[in-house]
């Protein structure tokens, strides 16, 4: 286990997007060589004796984390889009906003009953999106093992969400209070 | 060099997203575990002694094979954004598209004059998106030493955009002549 300080390469930013909200911005720890390594070495290593075969990441963020933990567990990478970006014929899942509703989709063909799943996002916040995935992953018929972040916001108790969705386990590097 | 077969996992999708143009899928290839490794591999090994210091990745599919080429090559990544994604002060350029333009955009502080950028896409096609992501990076006062694709059409001439951008070396796995 690594002892990066992944929260010194992490900048709060207020007020963004809306009053009242505090932005994490993780650009400056994916910028950075080490960090960037450290990163991706945690979320594969704590998984690294799930059986996983995918790796599932969100748009768009979940991309940049989600497909090297793919590269370095050595498994395939399916990315869950927004809808309209797949070519395909897809499964899709829709949730909550705070206005408003969302959707992520993957082909049909992504996953099958035989994968067994990592879900990588860069933040869990209320765990909403989070959830969506791992139910849009269950209707391919695979099995979701774990979701992995960057960075956990446990006052929005998002483990309470994804705990509704699927019995898997939930790692985070940062968590914040 | 890896010989693997990238095309025989690359999808041809006709009339999408709209009749006459022939999408190319590349979810097969990021979801098959060896052609995933292949893609990673053959483009980071390709760049390996250009001194590259950080891999610049085009919102969104950019990040799915940018990202994990930078972790390979122990560098950073930093994610060119469309616009409103990121939370600070940003660089920003515009492109032209078939009907109307579209912009990507980095933070000012994401590239220095010290950086060599190797840029990272799946789809060189007119090499719009590309010239413009080079034109963004050397806003920055960093130098791009390379363009690398997945797949390249080569009937759409994006060299030759690319090579009124800047003067970088264009290496693609798969060329559709």
């Amino acid at each position: 286990m690594t002892s990066f300080d992944f929260e010194s390469l992490i900048l709060d930013i207020p007020d963004y997007p809306e009053p009242g909200v505090v932005f994490k911005d993780i650009t400056p720890l994916l910028k950075d060589p080490d960090g960037f390594a450290a990163v991706v070495d945690a979320l594969a290593d704590h998984f690294a004796d799930c059986g996983v075969t995918k790796v599932v990441g969100a748009e768009a963020r979940g991309f940049m984390i989600g497909a090297p933990v793919a590269y370095r567990m050595q498994v395939g990478f399916v990315p869950a889009r927004k809808p309209g970006k797949l070519p395909r014929e897809t499964f899709s899942q829709s949730y909550e906003l705070e206005y408003g509703s969302d959707a992520l989709e993957v082909h049909t063909d992504a996953l099958s009953s035989s994968d067994v799943v990592l879900m990588i996002d860069d933040l869990a916040a209320t765990g909403g999106t989070a959830a969506a995935t791992a139910q849009l992953i269950e209707q391919t018929g695979a099995k979701v093992v774990g979701f992995g972040f960057v960075l956990e916001l446990e006052f929005l108790h998002p483990r309470d969400e994804l705990a509704k969705a699927c019995d898997a386990e939930v790692f985070s590097l940062v968590s914040v209070a």
